[in-house]
């Protein structure tokens, strides 16, 4: 699935009541999101895992959204031919 | 773009470099990224945002691929069907 096509399934998902709680409150989530990822890393299952993958890419995309951002998009934009920097495929930024 | 190939993508670009430093040191990488975010949110350009969200992806994906984690499957086995608690579209847990 498209990034892009993630993004607007969290949208369908989500979006009213992310857009209600507002970009604070919606980021503070995804902050407890990335400390269960480290959590679910340290003891958690396999299963765990990838639920916080999962949950961290959904709270992503859905901070991405209320802020009217294409993270496919920005992602191309970034990364879509390399390395920012040095402009490398692989990075041979400090090599 | 494929989620997938999205990780993929940042393998190719920064895998050898990411794996050598390990899970520990490269989440410490993307915690500082999430934090950019919040920043760039608060008093960044459009610019500034957009980077840091493509940032916090590409950190998220590599994350994934140190651990062998194809973020795509992740993703769409937990969010593909609707919200995962009610499995409805929009969610209408708590409604």
């Amino acid at each position: 699935m498209n990034v892009r096509d993630f993004q607007r399934k969290v949208e369908s998902i989500y979006f009213a009541r992310d857009s209600a709680r507002g970009w604070a409150g919606t980021f503070a989530w995804f902050a407890e999101e990335v400390g269960e990822l480290a959590r679910a890393r340290r003891k958690g299952t396999r299963e765990d895992l990838e639920a916080e993958f999962a949950d961290c890419l959904a709270w992503l995309s859905t901070l991405a959204s209320l802020e009217g951002v294409d993270l496919e998009a920005a992602a191309l934009g970034k990364y879509g031919k390399g390395c920012p920097r040095c402009g490398r495929t692989p990075c041979g930024c400090g090599t």
